[in-house]
């Protein structure tokens, strides 16, 4: 097989983590005899850096022609004095509108080898297997308008939740479709006693779910979500939500098993290539020290191969090969209990790479 | 003291709780000497079912003439196939309007006596106090346009943010003022990388900062918000946000400690009474039960006493009450280890009142 694959390293750790994914996926290449051509892009600071926005129309035209986008992480102190508009984050938010990405799913996976380093106990969180479904490219995100104002001679301001049926309706469907290949089951999060955003969310997860008979649909209000995920987070198969609803869900999820590195995540568009990245961000504090754990890019090449290739042998391959790796008891700092020994980022690649 | 208290009892343990509360309330009048009239008003499904609508005029007359209101919680299944507006959080969000009851304090405290039964480990959650202040009358909750379209031939919805400056301000000067008596720090939680009004919280935390040279100011995303609550959240003691980041947050910081059911809170106006209500709500599965937790509603009184009265004394009489009748072993249902004994509400609010 051949495909075309874009890498944005983006900032930060991102730089490091994207090369050990790339190591990883040019030695499944040789072993499963495919050609991966990998083509370099700029985006985030990186981009600012060297093109003045975030996002240049040559990473963007890249991004197009190519069979799937792995990206590693924007963001940093360095940038955060910009205004608005050419900010790091606009580009990530920019080619997630612009490639239609409209749902980003992210499993959260309870790995019995590090539960030592989850915040949980043990008996909450052992067996967690979860998918959280984040609609991507609408609400409070992009909706208009969003600005200063002067109302009755008050400094004000306002930012808009805007949702058509449509793209409700699509990311809800693709989390049911999801759950028929899992556990059967889906939670759809809103907060339909406050928001009419919500009650129209609701009324389209009905409807869908019409569709679905074998699918079991719960609706369940975002601040007992809130709870929920820490109180018996076992009880979720698929987590369907709206944009900002499910930055702040998924991002709690994620730290649930204290695998917040190894948390892969895909972005997946009705057209184009989807994108890939890891769930934690550039992580400036470490970057440039080799010390970032490489794991949650990794596995999104997994995910990559998987849904956007349908490589499902090689999929596995890198995700057992990360699975033996830690059952052998290697750790990046991030996985490492504390005062106990840990490789680098390099270092975590070899092993994965060895096995 | 001579004091008048409106009792708003509501739905589901509302009623049960209220009962508690006032016992509790007259017990301690007796002991020290002062005279609380209570009168009792209807809200919430209580007052949809009697009046039609879930804040009647005289209710609200009934708490504009009080020195405080005091109330249960609000909401059942009964009415959640209502229109939206007689719905009974339509109660609660128009009193909180009315009222103009702009901050909703919420202490969460780990209590070492119930430390078995926080989800998370003992060595995270240890010693946790902190104080999140939401802001309650702005936001995505009152803006408007909150109406379904139809934009370009497609069925759509929208919400709307809206917040003016002074109202941000007050929120944020209020914890300020919080933080000064407590250990002197503020994290202002926002989603400045996206959201203009984040922007403009940002910087007006930062104005209001300039007041307070003796208090430390930190940021923090909302999605690194509910992942910091869980990883470490020791690192907070005052947390100030928006009315839908509050919402989710305050939620999630509840369920830390594991004692939703012990969580009082204040709402706090400019001018008229505040209102006291515990965290948890209407808990239909087990209302009329005799089985809810009082413990929340006794606390949420004792703020009151502090607060709205001045009665220091008194609402340290409670809480010292609260904490040695946990130490010598009592428990409701909802803070008692699996398999172990258990009091009725009734007989928990016997208990404090003995000591
Ligand atoms: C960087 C930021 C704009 C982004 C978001 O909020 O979507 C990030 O937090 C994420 O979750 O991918
Ligand atoms: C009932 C509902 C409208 C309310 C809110 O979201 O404000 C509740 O969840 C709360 O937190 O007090």
């Amino acid at each position: 097989m051949e495909k075309r694959i874009a890498i944005l390293p983006g900032d930060g750790v991102g730089k490091e983590v994207s090369r050990g994914a790339v190591t990883i996926l040019q030695a499944v290449a040789e072993l499963f005899n495919h050609k991966f051509h990998f083509t370099y892009g700029e985006i985030g600071g990186a981009a600012i850096d060297e093109f003045g926005t975030p996002l240049p129309e040559h990473t963007l035209d890249l991004c197009k022609v190519s069979d799937a986008v792995l990206l590693g992480a924007v963001g940093g102190p360095k940038w955060d004095q910009m205004p608005g508009h050419i900010r790091p984050e606009k580009g990530l938010l920019k080619i997630r509108k612009e490639l239609g990405l409209y749902a980003n799913v992210r499993p959260v996976q309870y790995y019995s080898s590090i539960s030592g380093i989850s915040p949980l106990r043990k008996e909450i969180v052992e067996g967690v297997d979860m998918v959280v479904v984040r609609e991507l490219t609408g609400g409070l995100y992009f909706g208009k308008p969003s600005e200063r104002t002067v109302q009755k001679g008050e400094a004000s301001v306002v930012d808009t939740l805007f949702y058509q049926k449509n793209e409700i309706e699509r990311v809800i469907r693709y989390a049911f479709e999801l759950a028929t290949r899992r556990r059967g089951k889906v939670t759809s999060v809103d907060k339909a006693n406050v928001l009419e955003s919500s009650r129209m969310w609701r009324e389209t997860a009905e409807e869908v779910a019409k569709d679905y008979p074998e699918v079991q649909l719960d609706h369940m209000l975002v601040d007992n979500a809130a709870m929920q995920l820490i109180k018996n987070p076992r009880q979720f198969d698929v987590l369907v939500t709206e944009n900002m609803f499910g930055d702040i869900l998924s991002d709690e999820a994620s730290v649930l098993t204290g695998s917040l590195g190894m948390l892969p995540s895909a972005s997946v568009s009705v057209a184009g290539p989807y994108l890939y990245e890891p769930i934690h961000g550039s992580a400036p504090d470490i970057a440039g020290m080799n010390a970032a754990n490489p794991i949650a890019m990794i596995l999104s090449a997994a995910m990559m191969l998987r849904l956007s290739f349908g490589l499902e042998e090689e999929a596995e391959a890198i995700e057992n090969a990360v699975k033996q790796v830690l059952d052998a008891g290697s750790r990046t700092r991030d996985i490492a209990l504390f005062g106990t020994p840990f490789l680098t980022t390099e270092g975590m690649v070899e092993e994965i790479k060895a096995v």
